[in-house]
């Protein structure tokens, strides 16, 4: 089943608390933390696929945002329970294309998309493991 | 000289030493953390305006990020000087778009674009203080 | 059993996974960041009480912290779980001491303790609810 | 000159505007943040002595945070410009002992102290190089 981890279509969803130190003055979750809740949902997608992000990146693998694009269509406050939704939109070898929902109580407060490189120890591009990305 | 402080083509230029907690685990300014800097970098472009934010809050105005993108050209890593450029692209009574680029010895390395969005203490979208947007 | 929630030797544990954004370039988990688990530590330890904190800061009721000790005795690395155990040590009508301990599989890391104070939406100390150091 | 970079009674001042993402819902910088300040005066502490703590790791030697205690005596707010002394206590082959201030105004508001360790790329303690600690 590992073979096909990163396959375009595989969805993960994560549950996040919203935590105090998380939001800002006005009492919302700070959007640049977003993006923590959005990563950590990658590696959990990594996880159910059989495949450790650490192990990855100990054997030389790192994956590099390239870009990123993110709308926030309501707030998100502290103490909220919200689900991330993340779903592999394509994948090659060396890069991968994510999308994201965030939702509270099924309500989408949040999108995004992202597009990440594989890199090496030296920060060049690299061809991923062809598990991760082969269909076959 | 007040008045026109949010007018588009406004512009401020901001340098930031990036600190050791700001990296990952790849030596690398965190894709998250940049939007930290951005965020201050429109602080300093209030203040140099003669607006400052936390006046504006107390106030009952804030500036919600509605809209956000960003592409990370080339790394930037831990103890590294980069200079963060920030311009109002487009103002009017309920929002404000701004432009983002940063470079390190002149080398653009980030380019950036967001969409905020004036509430009320109510979260609820309100026109901001007629002298930030207001041409005359 | 809301009467007793702060009481002395109320205890609560809570599981973290260690996330990438957490850990410095040496992949271990940033010490400033610790201080962010023990802090929600403490959130679900009211809440398991039958109170929310952010409930608390709608009435007025502010915790901060006063006094903190921390003691790194072995590193946490990225993607570990690891669990915090909180504890409150002390409790008055003003002010509540908790102690803490996170251990990785059974394995004692890192013990801490705090002391905070409770003050109202003017900074100043006041009484915090009954109900919440009240030994009856 | 370089040779008594870590000597005891060394001192270095560097000054913090607090930002935005940097408070929490209170409006208070959050309590875990003045970490990120204290390392920030530890690594310009370093520089003025001519070392750059990059380099350090790149030669395999890391300061690990061992033991810390903080008396938060009085708040800092968003934007406030604040001073953080950091002075080296004490000093040994493989472990150092800093003070800190931090002052807002010339008004005393924090005190901290650490304790720090050098380790290697493995983990465990090491010797740092002699120019940082030896008194001649």
């Amino acid at each position: 089943m590992h073979r096909d981890s990163g396959q375009p279509g595989r969805t993960c969803t994560v549950d996040f608390r919203v935590r105090y130190n998380e939001c800002d003055a006005f009492g919302y979750l700070h959007h640049a933390r977003y993006w923590y809740y959005l990563e950590q949902a990658r590696t959990e997608l990594l996880r159910e696929s059989g495949v450790r992000y650490r192990d990855l990146e100990e054997q030389g693998y790192f994956f590099v945002v390239y870009d990123a694009r993110i709308r926030y269509k309501r707030p998100i406050r502290y103490d909220e329970l919200v689900t991330v939704h993340v779903r592999v939109e394509r994948i090659g070898p060396m890069r991968v294309d994510h999308a994201y929902e965030i939702r509270r109580d099924g309500e989408l407060t949040t999108e995004a998309a992202t597009t990440l490189v594989c890199v090496g120890r030296d920060g060049k591009p690299r061809t991923m493991p062809e598990t991760l990305w082969s269909a076959e």
